[in-house]
């Protein structure tokens, strides 16, 4: 019964916060939250991979809300409800049907009958992909509060302006694996450095991501970028506290080389700069065309005045041993494969493929730990039960 | 055992002409079958509710056939299919597929092999919603007699030109909880009124289907709407013979104050001219576009003659003790909020809000309470097992 | 318990060829394997009509790929998978994202962490489908043995631009099951000719589907078409090799009459030269637009020198006592219905219609045997348990 001792670190955390509730941000969550929901992602996987079937719902709906397109994260979100036991529906929702507040309360309602997750994505516009998602969680509240709701749906962020947790979280979970343990990673020093590449906009929610999570298990994390790409000043904060919190660094740099020499791992991936996407945001309400083309034009005019900053093999040596693990939540902008010049050298992301693959294929165990834990009260009892049961997910006999 | 004692009323009922037969228009079907949905709909909703899984289901699917757009009505199907086990697949029909009938033959035959249940919406165009749903019935009918398919898929109208059943059924069973019973409708005053809206071509199927099932009560229904916006014929003749025979009151008025004098529940929306939708479906058979937009400029205009059929707080005060229940199929067209002027003020829709969230909560289940009569020959037997089987929808523990 | 007999057949094949395999070509399969889908279609058939339940997953994903519009072979993709206890996810994949053979392998890798199966449509490019396809499998395959998949899914090849396997092995059951046996297909007749449409670039796939596979079973395969309508080289020798084999006859003709005289089944249907499409993939690889615009007119023209390829009623009575099953994949071109002048004559394709849909019946169950002997590694064993299980699909009590 190897299950056991999986579970033993489980039990020793107190995670009964996340019980009911959403997740938008990890720094909403306490440490025992966060570890709990790395512990159940990794028995969900070890079940599955025994062929445990992992459902805990006969029936019930997940549904998916994608302000933005998406590919890996929807077959993630619907690997998730799928491997639960839930069916997915997706709102392919209009843009009128959300002009105003009242609107997004009634949607909230109408489509959550037999709701029991929403996934959202909406990462388009600062200021409005977090507060969208926590108006439709005070409206569900309140849905559920009034008896219109028999359940209250919990939401699960698959990327908002500010955090990408299901990202993060997945990244996180692939380092531990890489070096062995979460306690491992204590000293080790990461790199997540902005990097050039030939399109314009990417968002800010992965490095934000990644700064805001991984300052809280003493790293010694870098944030690198030129000059002009900063990122929110909040989550600069939240890096900062996190790493007197829990005995780590951080800091900013403008060198991709500082940020790189002895790099336990390099995480170089574009971003646009915080301060433009506000202006965009703002030109986009008010429907200025040529405001928007202009500044793309001046954006990706500044872009390509840092196509130095790449993740050469030059400078893959300058990390500690020259074996920093590359990291990347893909799809990367491949030098002399899908552009001309991009984030990565073709020889470096090859090298990698592998562990790339490995770093996504943990989201949607990411995405079920944190619906398993908004939805089971007593987790431990449930993933036992799980085991113990020998319900095979696939009859391969 | 609680359950018992809430399928007392069903086992006294003459329901079994349900059985696989198909669901188009409330007034085809008897008053103890009509009462039978509303029944199991209560039940589905107590067994859901106390955690008990609904399916009758292993496996299955549900074929959605949306010939206009739709959120709400979608996710009601969808909630009800998967609540008794069934996966959804949509129909994406092109128009040009349906350009004669044997297509629509060959398209029930080719969609249907391991179809249990076709959910149709098709309102656009009089005098084709309901005949299109008509010929694909007879032809699942041909197939399934043919030996084609395996089994009868049964349709439920999700809204044709006539009739809105799952709405009206929705609607009737809020009622019959606001007001305690089926048996308290006797005598009570509803104002199906129409309302302006700055919008144009609403559909008839929601105030046809109200006056044609809430007359089956004993009530006093009264249709208000402004000259030139008369309803279907043949509805009015529906409506008429079930006042005189279930002991009821069908009235039709030119004034909304009339209508909402003393009324225990009002019902305020826009609608468009039955003699005008004919018009304009002759006019998308012809192509004619021109046509079109001058159909829609004239009825616009025509509209706008009447801005003061709106439920104000002034006009809810003639109700009975300023106090009906205010009801609307949703989304409405609210004054100042939605439009500069609609069908409801602000205050009143806000402060009846909640009861309107509820009234749409019903359609899940009485979608899935029609399909679960139409499926299951054994009702009352099957709900108990359910109960009794203890099998939880959500494994919550 | 006749399930046993129907067990009994494919007790004595060899069928472990199949498993973990991907089904890309009916002619890379040998002759047990061919045999062993049908039986198992049978046998699933029959529990289903049996309400037996066929869920071999508790959960689980099928991805569709169609890279074609689909309704038919979506349905039957979905019925399987449903009934297999699979999940369906669509990849609504943009053409950029194919660009170049890296994005593909990561993409068969972001999609496939919880898929179970791959079904892939790519029947518009010649050299480009099956292609497709086999490099797919190739990146699953190099995924799994990595370690970044738990499991190895296996692609359905849906319809590529050689073969078109779950087409052709549902025409064959039909035939099959018409005349009571695979044994008695022995020495019949059937004619695989083209026929006029007014449309243009029909897939190759069916015609070259059907001679690749009909050889196998001592048939005299006779396909005819006008010159200038050829198929695919490889196919021919296909088809040649297997009457050498297995004692049939392979004849290629440029008179319908001669095929038809004496034929006991006709498979009359259009489709485009395979050199123009040759010519139309490169067309289309270089964006010429004009070139394509100009080939199709060119292409139409030609078509319109043979309108007299046309199975009419004075034809039909050509074949063996005017008697000959017609056979279409459906949709036709029926004469006087669907266009002025077509593949068929309306009052051949009614007499027909109830077989013809039967024909297209058995595609959902050759989908799910495949897939069932992809994945099971005692398919016997299985079939016996979930018979003897008697777990209802559909709980009519």
């Amino acid at each position: 019964m190897e299950v056991k001792g999986l579970l033993k670190k489980l039990e020793s955390l107190k995670y009964q916060g996340l019980y009911q509730k959403d997740f938008f941000l990890t720094w909403d969550k306490t440490q025992d939250e966060i570890k709990a929901v790395f512990e159940v992602a990794d028995v969900l996987r070890y079940l599955r991979e025994n062929n445990r079937s992992c459902r805990i719902f006969d029936s019930g709906l997940g549904i998916s809300i994608f302000r933005d397109n998406s590919t890996r994260t929807r077959f993630s979100f619907v690997s998730a409800c799928n491997m639960l036991g839930l069916a997915v529906q997706d709102l392919d929702e209009g843009k009128s049907q959300i002009a105003h507040g009242e609107t997004v309360k009634e949607t909230a309602n109408m489509i959550s009958f037999m709701a029991d997750v929403l996934g959202i994505r909406d990462d388009m516009y600062i200021g409005k992909g977090h507060t969208y998602m926590a108006d439709m969680a005070s409206y569900l509240q309140e849905g559920y509060d009034d008896g219109v709701l028999e359940q209250r749906p919990t939401i699960v962020n698959l990327q908002c302006d500010i955090d990408h947790p299901t990202q993060s979280m997945s990244d996180a979970l692939h380092i531990i694996h890489e070096f062995g343990g979460v306690e491992n990673l204590k000293g080790k020093k990461i790199a997540m450095t902005w990097a050039y590449s030939p399109t314009y906009g990417k968002p800010l929610s992965v490095p934000q991501g990644i700064v805001g999570l991984l300052t809280r298990f003493g790293m010694d994390v870098v944030l690198a970028h030129p000059e002009g790409y900063e990122i929110m000043d909040d989550v600069i904060d939240v890096a900062k506290n996190n790493a007197d919190q829990y005995g780590g660094k951080f800091t900013i740099s403008n060198s991709m080389d500082d940020a790189f020499r002895d790099a336990d791992i390099v995480y170089p991936k574009s971003w646009a700069p915080f301060k433009a996407m506000e202006v965009r945001t703002d030109l986009y309400a008010k429907g200025d065309r040529a405001g928007i083309d202009a500044l793309e034009q001046k954006l990706l005019k500044q872009n390509a005045e840092h196509t130095d900053w790449a993740c050469t093999e030059e400078r893959m040596k300058l990390t500690r041993d020259g074996k920093a693990l590359y990291m990347h939540c893909l799809p990367a902008d491949i030098t002399g494969l899908s552009c001309e010049m991009g984030e990565v050298d073709e020889s470096v992301f090859d090298r990698y493929r592998v562990q790339l693959y490995k770093e996504a294929s943990y989201k949607p165990y990411i995405i079920a730990a944190m619906m398993f834990l908004m939805k089971v009260k007593h987790p431990v009892e449930k993933l036992e039960e799980l085991w113990n049961s020998n319900k095979p997910r696939w009859a391969d006999n």
